[in-house]
């Protein structure tokens, strides 16, 4: 970059925020393409005279509008809830957590706590939504997804009492090391490696496990019993724990969350909450654009427009428009009168919806103040099977914790959660009550934080399928036998294109809504091409 | 908790903030005892009428007269500088940085930007730390040590072109799991592991290594050519790396470093520079009690007192005390007239000095908008070997890049900074000019980030061994050689107590200045008891 333009960027930053240098940066083409979007890029005057009647405010509604709108579209947004987001959505102090079956939650937290009732982390590589946060000027924060100091605990190993992350993953790495060098040694593995691979493989195994002559026999990566001081004080180094009982423990869950895919560090979230995502997307729309309380009540498409009847303060509306995009729940689809095909109807049905629930409570921060776990999660065997500390705000005197974020049915398989694709109850959620679920809920911490159970308060139950307008969390895309329903939502109904995080390969991400609105655009795109 | 505390501390916070909470939790007993520290409680008269002078104003020498104070001693603390924080140094726009040997660089960074010179980085484990910022208001934001989407670079992989470290990391992970499966499958370790335990194995490292029936053959993990798209836009998985490459490229530094125990998340950074810490401290003690631009001229110490000689503005002063706590850098005290023992004045020279370099420079922020990585460290295998990049206010416009932090001399052994124990020049520290070592950093960029080399300006190149009153970054106590000098120096001589990481088992950590601090009290107190 020239002087003169980077004189230049400062200077837009100086007067318009990051956001006015980012536009600018975007401008002057020294911010890269991003990834995959089919985004098109189109003429301001391109959807000139064109409606679009976009069905649903989450984060793919309010993309789609956006984008349209800049590429000269009249934009509609219908919205059933009285806010943005959809599943993006923060509880806090003044929130109410409203069930189908007619259980109401009053949320009155402090300290500005606050729960992301669905997403609640955006990894560095969905470039699209950290885009929009920069254009949107939302302000990010590190989400820290794993800390070393978080606990694990199985009543298979030291006698069920918790142990530190950093003691599980140094002495497993530790043993692996040491079986995998005696390997070598013995020649196992001569078909495998050449001799100067075995010997680059033993120095490289060496560290890895922070070996002593071959053997495992502890590491200061797994910490202290008594802590390096001044003076004569000096260090002793944690016990390691017996393979044999690592082993059984099985702390695959934990030891392997951080490193999926989208888990991975460097992790944000929104200053403040995820719903600062939607709002903002809602402010960057002229007013009146969104429709809210707005509830869909009839689609009716045909080859050259839509026309969608909603309810609104008790009356019954009609919208029209030369497109659509649908951006509802397939399982609010299925019982909203339309004209789509049989095939369509059915695809409705055809992906099943993930009972993803979180329990989150109110707490003084004894992790921090007495663990010394800032973020991270720990991993339990129990009914409730981790314990999620909160990155925001640390240091603050309270701090909203996750007790127990996983299925209520094991259903989940090919997510990384843990769970396989049946469709039984997991141990939590067969639990008959809310009250045993919030008693579920505080025994993790108990068995974690022995004493600290009863620090909790104003507990709120978030049970995805129970939340109207969302019955379910997210259709589970991942398994073969949705592979039909999403290859029949991907043609359009007539004008009515399909969009949600659903239909991409991202489910249950923000970054999928995202891409799907902009591949509903490069149809309708296309289309008026063509 | 109960409720009224809770309340209670809600109300002191929203009135006090967080340290005014923090030091009522403290009252009332609700944060922990922090580990090993050897603080004495003392009552606020226990030094009453006695008198500490204080030599040197890094973290501790501020820390040793926060607590004197607290008990009631009168402190006065020479300081060479005309700032607190020794080490704990952060250079930005306006700092000069002058060498010993005359090279003087002024700073002139935008947006804020800052390059910590020395300590850059506050574990979690660093619990006294910690809570010294809580204490003195200091905020904190967490500092990311790692990302998966650095890069790491050798002229032995992939044709030299830079790989992603969630490449290396993952294509590991598999290779080492899918070698151990084959020697367990081959009986090769049937004398460590019963039929049980293999098999618990095979299912433990099936995970570890996201293998396939045994086989690595790739995993999401290691990331996307093409990345997951909406509707029929499916992704492509990176191709592993070669184990051959992968060995013969060895990044086991980048590999191991984040799991240095000192380097584990979570990690923080006081928010707009190190040096706020010290500033922190200064602000706490009375006006006037640190004599900045004061260097040392002669240390007495006898049975029952202190004097010190200082230069002030052209004149010499002294000043006396009852005791003295002496931080002073080893090399500068060998230069200082003093009436220590011969065996003390040994010591002096008992221990090396570190020759740890930063090079820094401002740049846009093309590793965020092109790599998508924000902050974490690459690695590459070259004169300057690593590339970090800045935690401090992500999606800025520019920001400070340390291109290049390392010793110059090869003696950092056991410090897993890759170094041995010789005192042989590394290739940076052979290169013959600043601008030679400015040229090295900036082709480090260029290797990792091609086309970016040219972005750099306003280098600045901080050399611990060239930084007057420091002479050297840290008196490197890990060296077997250096006992001796260690327990020299933990004896007083007369009534001075020598302090600072040196003399702690966390040198180069401010956590070991704070302790050493502590532990000067412990005996000092000990012997006003005894």
């Amino acid at each position: 970059m020239s002087l003169t333009r980077r004189v230049f960027l400062q200077r837009v930053a100086q007067i318009g925020g990051y956001s006015a240098a980012f536009s600018a940066m975007h401008a002057l083409g020294l911010t890269p393409a991003s990834g995959a979007s089919p985004l098109p890029e189109l003429a301001a005057d391109f959807g000139k005279g064109k409606k679009v009647v976009i069905l649903g405010a989450g984060i793919a509604g309010l993309t789609s509008a956006l984008e349209l709108m800049k590429a000269g579209f009249e934009c509609t947004i219908l919205e059933a809830r009285d806010r943005p987001g959809g599943r993006s959505w923060s509880v806090r102090d003044g929130s109410t957590v409203e069930f189908i079956d007619g259980t109401k939650q009053a949320c009155s937290w402090s300290d500005g706590g606050y729960l992301n009732a669905g997403p609640a982390r955006i990894p560095s590589i969905h470039t699209h939504l950290l885009d929009y946060c920069q254009k949107l000027g939302v302000p990010l924060e590190v989400e820290v997804n794993f800390s070393r100091s978080a606990l694990m605990q199985s009543p298979k190993i030291n006698g069920g009492k918790p142990v530190l992350e950093r003691q599980v993953v140094h002495d497993t790495r530790g043993y692996i090391a040491e079986l995998l060098s005696k390997a070598v040694n013995k020649h196992a593995l001569d078909e495998d490696l050449t001799a100067a691979e075995q010997a680059q493989m033993l120095e490289f195994l060496a560290g890895f496990g922070d070996l002593d002559d071959g053997k495992y026999t502890g590491t200061s990566r797994a910490g202290y019993v008594s802590n390096r001081g001044a003076g004569p004080h000096k260090s002793t180094l944690n016990k390691p724990l017996a393979l044999k009982e690592l082993l059984a423990a099985d702390f695959s869950k934990g030891e392997f969350y951080e490193e999926q895919i989208d888990w991975q560090a460097t992790m944000f979230q929104p200053v403040g909450g995820m719903d600062r995502i939607p709002y903002g997307f809602a402010k960057a729309l002229p007013e009146g654009m969104i429709q809210y309380s707005s509830p869909v009540t009839e689609i009716k498409t045909a080859s050259n427009g839509v026309t969608v009847a909603y309810t609104q303060g008790g009356a019954t509306k009609t919208v029209s428009g030369d497109f659509c995009i649908c951006t509802m729940p397939i399982p609010v689809l299925a019982k909203t009168k339309n004209n789509f095909s049989a095939a369509t109807q059915a695809a409705f049905s055809g992906m099943p919806m993930t009972a993803l629930y979180k329990v989150a409570w109110e707490s003084p921060r004894f992790w921090e103040t007495e663990n010394r776990i800032y973020g991270g999660i720990s991993f339990l065997k129990d009914a409730v099977d981790l314990v999620w500390y909160p990155s925001a705000k640390m240091f603050a005197p309270t701090g909203v914790l996750v007790a127990g974020f996983n299925s209520e049915r094991e259903d989940v398989g090919g997510l990384g959660m843990g769970g396989t694709n049946t469709f039984k109850p997991t141990a939590f959620g067969a639990l008959p009550t809310m009250e045993a679920k919030f008693a579920a809920s505080r025994q993790a911490v108990e068995t974690l934080h022995p004493g600290k159970g009863q620090l909790l308060t104003k507990p709120i139950y978030i049970q995805w399928s129970n939340i109207p307008y969302s019955i379910g969390c997210f259709a589970n895309n991942h398994l073969k036998s949705s592979d039909p329903a999403y290859a029949q939502l991907e043609a359009a109904e007539g004008r009515t294109y399909f969009a949600g995080d659903h239909l991409s390969h991202l489910v249950g991400w923000q970054e999928g809504a995202v891409l799907s609105a902009h591949h509903a655009i490069e149809r309708i795109a296309a289309g008026m091409k063509g």
